[in-house]
């Protein structure tokens, strides 16, 4: 080594989560250990035009603020919530941020943070995360499913993300679990997995189930005072034993443990990974949905594939971003 | 070039496709092109013991009897049915021939032809060959089906198949389609796709309609006179608008349309590609399973997925077979 190089030289890779509400940002080491990590709004003034030099900004401060100059940043990966078409580095849209028309993401990225850029969709660069530092840590075929308000997936396959033919690959949330009837999706038809196993469906098979049941429930006074119950409300009931939520709880593990476990015929994953809000219900959901995966999955997939929490919480972003810094970029 | 070498010399390649009754066999140049095939039964005495050497000796005479010698043969690939380590060239069983407990195919075809061999299971070997000759040509994300005496699967991601964590992965078949009830499946669940989609599936479908149809119906005299119906039955009546034959194909669409389009949820392939016998029936079958399938995919999917079948039929497995002497040797 000459003496211009300083063996002890950092390297750092950005991971970047842009979320409707916020920014997560954080700084690893090239192993995947946590430097730093921080938070800012996220603006969506003018339709999120301020976004992009905002993270620069930030990302120039933030490594002032560490190190005393920008030196050790080497890449970054960003997570953005719409379609991604990853190799040229668009997004199509972004909703909820107000980007359209095939942003130049990456591109407008990479002028902000005079580093290389690769980004991806935010459900599949949280799947990275649980893949490279979470549940998922070892494994090179997953699935994984987040429950939030909505329900997002990201597929891997041999250590990298499968995107598909048209970049949609992982709609897991789209998944058709009532095929006739069911409640209008977002997506426009009817029955999809989001619309029963998503937070919001949870809340809504509960008011569904209340109107007409008879018995004594924990739910009847919290619907009566609030005139609602939250999906949290559902497991802690349930927990307790109470009959109704455990119905409630016992139908969203028949419908998750169906849709992953003909997802898993297809796939053949060594570990499905639950996240997202609902997954905080931890073994009230998982006894009863890892019952509902063995009775519907193909035996030697059912006896060899498992279903684990997520691990990384709202972490799984930034460290999935800073994985398609280490990897998809070169 | 210099003179020991012939410019002209032919290198082939031999994909080898081994059945329950028949062995298929065939010569094709590197690029894909048929140069010979034959056939010969499948010996099953002695457990299949045989076989190896029957392979080897049909080959050696091919070879002679078409070019003199054996040099022009390079390599061959082997499909065989059962579930196959194709890194350890393993078949862990073949019941309908005998073969178990790991049978080193691999290693022993090599011996017997004296060229390089590679093996896969027969569903994945007849999904490669539509890849590369038949309805997949020109595309590298497909989901295959075969509708026969049982349903079988291949997908192809990246131009490859899919194997999965353990080798399990495109089993379409055991895809759960009635979630409660449903008939027993040979693989010990209840509801599996192949139980309502395979040709016995439609059988089993139809006789039980016709026990309590009060109609008339193309297929009653038949079932009188035969004490069955055939699939081929059920798709000609319906064809001449035979009202009971319409509702078992229109069933058949609804539970092949979900499946796929569940399907594609994970994995947004280019086309899917029906093949087996029951795909004979054509637009028969084709026209209602497009619309189901358009009614249960995520949009952005069935916009842009082409469902078509197989073209290849039975030579489906010697294409791919010679697809894995090109491909996955050296």
């Amino acid at each position: 080594m000459n003496s211009g190089e300083n063996e002890m030289s950092e390297k750092w890779l950005a991971g970047i989560d842009i979320g409707g509400t916020s920014i997560k940002l954080a700084f690893f080491t090239e192993t995947g250990e946590l430097v730093h990590k921080w938070e800012i709004p996220t603006n969506k003034d003018n339709r999120g035009m301020a976004i992009i030099s905002e993270v620069g900004d930030s990302v120039q401060s933030k490594l002032i603020e560490l190190h005393g100059d920008v030196s050790p940043l080497v890449a970054a990966g960003v997570g953005a919530p719409g379609p991604v078409d990853t190799d040229k580095g668009l997004l199509f849209e972004a909703v909820n941020i107000g980007w359209q028309d095939n942003f130049p993401l990456r591109d407008l990225m990479q002028s902000a943070l005079n580093v290389p850029v690769a980004i991806d969709n935010d459900a599949n660069v949280a799947a990275l995360g649980e893949m490279w530092k979470g549940a998922g840590k070892g494994s090179k075929d997953l699935i994984c499913i987040t429950l939030g308000t909505g329900v997002g997936g990201g597929i891997i396959y041999k250590g990298d993300i499968v995107h598909g033919s048209k970049g949609a690959a992982g709609e897991v949330g789209h998944i058709t679990s009532v095929s006739n009837g069911g409640y209008m999706c977002n997506c426009g038809k009817t029955g999809c997995l989001e619309t029963v196993a998503s937070a919001t469906g949870v809340v809504r098979t509960a008011l569904d189930k209340l109107k007409v049941y008879d018995g004594e429930s924990l739910l009847k006074p919290i619907v009566e005072s609030s005139g609602t119950v939250t999906a949290k409300d559902v497991f802690d009931a349930a927990a307790k034993g109470d009959k109704l939520a455990n119905e409630i709880v016992e139908l969203l593990a028949d419908y998750l443990g169906i849709a992953l476990a003909n997802s898993s015929a297809i796939l053949n994953p060594e570990k499905i990974v639950i996240g997202g809000g609902v997954s905080k219900a931890g073994d009230i959901l998982l006894t009863p949905l890892r019952a509902k995966y063995k009775k519907y999955a193909f035996k030697p997939i059912a006896e060899n594939t498992e279903i684990l929490l997520a691990e990384l919480g709202n972490d799984a972003g930034i460290v999935g971003a800073a994985w398609l810094a280490a990897n998809k970029i070169g």
